[in-house]
């Protein structure tokens, strides 16, 4: 009995965590609730089911399916179920006027064959990545709707009163859904988009920040050590940027179903964050080749280390700096003009480093010894490459 | 017209493209087309038809909305299907009965108060990661199924035998679905992951081989320059790997559903699969960082090159023909003999190395000019660590 009760403690404690991580969770699931309850209350209601009839119930079920956690993730449901049962209702209306006319044996055989070539060629086009990305669940009522609507035609009397019955309580379960999910606090999938492209870039400067202390301390600020009691966690906040982009693909895919709302317009680029995305990822792969490498044992040269040190420590923190004015610019979406000063400094820092290097003359040093540390600084700049990019993407 | 005609050539060119890459996607078209067009004349048929009556529309629905690309995703999709059908049904009928003790006013509110309730505690519960992996269909059908039998009891006569009869139908559309999937070209979601991770491994194992060639030539060989034919694809190859944790995840899901075949069993170590394929995406993040590093225009001094020719080539061509056989071990299921023997090959090609590195004395060499090499020296040690993890989760 102890064990299940530690157990239900357990399972409640994660509900809970679940819902402070993202409150808008517990807003979702309310609005669902009270999407359905508001459905249900129509078909309760005598005046509507005398009109409405058992297809009341489609409405039920359209608010289940369509309802999602985004707005354009609502929308794109909602209006791809419309439209393809719209579509898919008139198509099986024609044939199964075009198979009346092959007598009573010949329809069913007639219907099946028209079955059978459309669920073909609908399934096969799911496999177009455009299609997939942006319409599969309109092909999959399509094929839904299109085998209905023939096969019940051969059946049911008044199949015109049917279609029309089943196009409008679909309308009304989609509409109720796409109302309440734009107008009761909204979650967009375009700001989703726009944070989490934010987030990821911070993370990065925030690792660029702290390893620039962490591994090329200031000489003369005996505190390196303060900085490694987080380190653990520094080093895994970039991680998540490493396979953000199935995320960001479907935010992005969401964001375009989505009207005007805030400062972001119908056709809001958001190809372009796709864009900042990708090259933030690009600079998260030179972040973990450089994690590898910090943990190697080889002990630095000093006087190697004191004539990199300067530089790197600066190509470590200025693209940090310059990443996390970024970050800000892409939250505002106003002009990043800090960034610039502080790319400045990198690309300074870069020249420096190529001046010292090109000076220096290491006739006692161990080149084994000066390896590790030059993969550092080699990495390093391709990372202030990297985040220069990300600057002009984001201008 | 002429750009019409153009146009209509392109799309029936890439639907043959699609068809041809992957012809299993002709296959499951067909499939699905089968087991819709079944299932449409057994509803067509009269005998069933009297005995089930407009409920046989569920069967035609439950194929359309069950039948997916590998059997892993059809049988998970069909049994979450039937039991959360039953498991709703029979909670809803219990709902009924409760809320009909309420009396003719109470009952309605009663009946509003459980679906609001149910479909608040059953959204959230979708946000928990284990049950969004393997049961989110599940939930979906909870909901749909509960909110329609307490909605409908309300109303209809004969709830009992409504259950019933939407339990037989879904049971006949969802059996026959999995029934095609497993018996007719079945498309396993195991050997789909097992061959993908194989042939993620194989296009590192391409890159790195070819890498060898290209920037370490043989010395005495003049025909390096015939490797850079094809320099464009060997540079992407690798690339598709970086970005495949998600495809990997929802296949290895998918096998977890699927019984024993060929020479998987039920519970096969699907994991595995999965920590092999973290590992090689690990390496891919390494050549990713390489391959920023070979454009460098940096001319590097011969006698550095001389030093570190040797090795370097070996350290890449040796873990490239290691994970080769790595890949062969993975699609055969059986022990890398050869594998061991390239990868002891290459760690003592990484000893040569640091020997090497430590008896140079380069008094007149310009270390700027090192930088470079031995950046990709130091990236090519860590591959070497890289592939031998990925040796060591294959046994």
């Amino acid at each position: 009995l102890g064990k299940l009760s530690t157990k239900v403690v357990k399972v409640i404690k994660s509900i809970i965590k679940l819902g402070q991580d993202d409150p808008r969770r517990v807003t979702h699931s309310l609005k669902v609730a009270l999407a359905l309850t508001l459905v249900s209350i129509l078909y309760y209601w005598q005046a509507l089911f005398d009109g409405i009839g058992v297809a009341g119930i489609w409405a039920v079920l359209t608010v289940v399916v369509v309802f999602e956690f985004t707005v354009g993730a609502t929308l794109s449901k909602g209006l791809n179920r419309g439209f393809a049962t719209f579509l898919a209702g008139a198509l099986g209306l024609g044939a199964n006027h075009i198979a009346s006319l092959f007598g009573v044996k010949g329809e069913p055989i007639v219907l099946g064959i028209f079955v059978f070539l459309l669920a073909t060629a609908s399934t096969f086009s799911r496999f177009f990545p455009r299609i997939k990305a942006r319409y599969d669940y309109g092909v999959l009522i399509f094929i839904l709707t299109f085998s209905m609507v023939t096969v019940s035609g051969y059946r049911v009397q008044g199949i015109l009163e049917m279609a029309h019955e089943r196009l409008l309580t679909i309308g009304i379960g989609g509409g109720t859904c796409m109302i309440i999910s734009v107008f009761v606090c909204p979650v967009w999938a375009g700001e989703d988009l726009q944070k989490l492209i934010a987030s990821n870039i911070e993370k990065l400067a925030n690792y660029l920040e702290d390893f620039g202390g962490e591994y090329f301390p200031l000489p003369k600020n005996g505190k390196s050590g303060m900085v490694s009691k987080n380190k653990e966690s520094f080093l895994q906040g970039y991680k998540s940027v490493l396979n953000s982009k199935s995320s960001e693909e479907s935010l992005a895919n969401f964001a375009r179903w989505e009207p005007g709302h805030g400062s972001f317009k119908f056709r809001h680029p958001w190809k372009q964050y796709l864009k900042i995305g990708a090259l933030a990822r690009q600079c998260a792969y030179q972040i973990e080749t450089l994690n590898g490498h910090i943990n190697s044992d080889v002990q630095v040269p000093p006087e190697f280390l004191q004539i990199i040190q300067d530089s790197c420590r600066t190509m470590s923190i200025e693209p940090g700096k310059a990443l996390k004015a970024l970050a800000i610019a892409i939250k505002t979406m106003k002009e990043p003009k800090d960034a610039c000063e502080h790319l400045e400094n990198s690309k300074t820092a870069v020249e420096d480093l190529k001046i010292a290097l090109k000076a220096a003359s290491l006739e006692t040093a161990d080149i084994l010894a000066i390896v590790p540390a030059a993969t550092v600084a080699s990495i390093l700049v391709e990372i202030v490459k990297g985040v220069e990019n990300i600057s002009k993407s984001v201008h």
